[in-house]
């Protein structure tokens, strides 16, 4: 096999601005135009609208696949004008760009912080900053410079990490021989995402059950297996998913509708250790 | 930093065709076939149906932060396979490619047309044109073309901009110490953007309040703010949209559910002169 | 002109994965990690969950505009994780990957197998594989190496071609003077693609009209055009459209809200042969 190319740098966006308006393709044309050559992906536009819960959930489960030295630009921002920072941090190796809103909590707790600093050097945004859109006339242009491998301290001062705001913690809950999960997030395909992940379960302890209640507060216990084909068809389970959280699934159906799921509701696990 | 790379050459697509079908894809593969390592960014496919002003509109609002040079096709066309021209556009320092029907009408009020042809040497068309997709089997070899610094005398003979199909400018009206405008687009936050441009204003003439109607014909003044975030959570005001239009918003919620706003409905806005 | 640049490679994603969840961005993530310098495009990722037979049409309508060495990664994958076979697949000097489920057999029907292999070989896997995301896991590394042109025997055992699992050809029935066709799809302006294609008219037979029934029962015939404007504004007619089958439109309308079609609807062609 040839050896692989130069790599051209890669930024990537994830918000909420669906892609009805031309907000993204702005964002992309600054960054285009600072930074010449660059890939930028679409993460995902469709974070519910200042949903800064979600939009953390989803940069954390997109970031680290992409090549180390890429730039993550989210732009969840509902706060955008005020007095809440606009930040970058460095961290996995990979460079964080958008409003210091809580939108880093989820990858910071897998990876601390190298650097964090503040967008507040001029030469780094476009000439004209508007009030309502930041992460075009601050945000790009700071992602573009570190595509660029600008040092990240030339984009503006030092922070402390631990000064960021942070989101609460989203974990399943120990206890009663089990785990108190929570659905943090429903797919296209209806499966429910717990918050319980499987680097949660001691050594040696498994996960024998996952107990539901539909809208009418009737229970189903679901039996684990290791990938949706294992289940007959329709059959409702629970498995790891691709991201190492447990899920609620239907084979070639939906669990989300077979049981009334959403954010928020409680699944109940049983667990066993040997 | 290190010094920019040389610019890919850039095309961006603006269309009322959808992402479920294959339409975008085929354009895309005829612009990597004839232009390799051309980059092309969606501005967005959401337009509506045959809606020519709309798609006028957000092909403006996005082509000017591309870099200069880019190729901006733009694919609203109700009148395909009849006899209205397919043209291309130098303008501002871009290139415009698409059908002659007054999608380029808010571009060219922005820059004068420096150059414009008809897309007729078959020499930059596929070999085989349909009569139902010209996006395709027209537009996107010329582009291609342009993208590659073809000279845009090579595509076909050339046209006189003031003979180019032309929508009616859209512009607040002013008069009674104010402006009447048009609402011209919701956006995804439910903003309400309209057609005052901040350019209107006469030197020392600020806007001190916007006027809406409910759909019970009950009306609101709204106070003026610098960005949304000077508002309390909930409130409505209008303030100078990113595009650089006044646009009515509630903070954190949606004007255009709030009083049940859509495109072409009036706001008044009230001014005062130093 | 100038010369074209060297070409880099390219790689498509045609899924049912829809832009909401972050698997599509990972998908991307993966191959710009094994592939730097990769141009991905996005087919669609709105083929209905699981629809395998939607999923192969929309691949084939855009896989051939691509250039040549092109890969094509299909995920439409309600076995994910059980005994079916993923793929790769060298036909119509285009690479296609994806789970043997019968994706390819539009794409197969009109280009011959030239090599067929399973994906079996670890080192072209990322190394924790997991039960629930193979288009993460398996396909998206196996279609980076085909993109840096690794050979495709690398990548695991060869299979026969005649062992794919293959749908059903889709095509209208010829009979009674004319063609029973079916409805395959209805696009995002209301068009009705049906099954009959221009190619299986003999030489010198020529289609004279379409026959259609209402949700009533009531039928109408519909003449020929040669494309969309030839209709006047709000007609219904039949032409063919620009994949080269007949499909039924209604000018500046939709044929399909006009007669309630959906896909698997019958569709009557009368011809003529000179």
């Amino acid at each position: 096999m040839p050896p692989a190319r130069p790599a051209p740098p890669v930024v990537t966006l994830t918000t909420d601005f669906g892609t009805a308006d031309s907000y993204v393709a702005q964002m992309k044309g600054v960054l285009l135009a600072a930074c010449p050559g660059v890939t930028v992906v679409d993460v995902t536009h469709a974070v519910g609208r200042h949903d800064v819960a979600r939009g953390a959930e989803v940069l954390d489960e997109a970031a680290w696949v992409f090549p180390e030295e890429s730039v993550h630009v989210a732009v969840v921002d509902p706060g955008v004008g005020s007095a809440r920072a606009v930040v970058a941090v460095e961290a996995g190796r990979r460079f964080f760009v958008g409003p210091d809103n809580g939108l880093f909590s989820r990858v910071l707790a897998r990876h601390d912080a190298e650097a964090v600093v503040r967008l507040e050097n001029a030469a780094f945004r476009r000439p004209f900053v508007s009030g309502t859109f930041h992460g075009r006339d601050v945000m790009a242009p700071a992602a573009a410079a570190l595509a660029r491998r600008a040092d990240i301290d030339l984009l503006g001062p030092r922070l402390k990490a631990s000064d960021l705001v942070t989101l609460p913690p989203r974990r399943a809950e120990s206890g009663n021989g089990g785990f108190v999960a929570r659905i943090v997030h429903v797919d296209r395909f209806g499966n429910a995402v717990t918050d319980l992940d499987a680097g949660q379960l001691g050594e040696g302890t498994v996960v024998t059950a996952a107990v539901v209640e539909d809208l009418e507060g009737i229970a189903t216990r679901l039996g684990v297996v290791g990938h949706y084909a294992e289940a007959a068809t329709g059959a409702a389970v629970t498995l790891i998913g691709s991201g190492g959280k447990f899920e609620v699934a239907v084979r070639e159906g939906s669990a989300a509708e077979r049981f009334g799921l959403t954010a928020g509701d409680v699944v109940k696990f049983e667990t066993r250790t040997n």
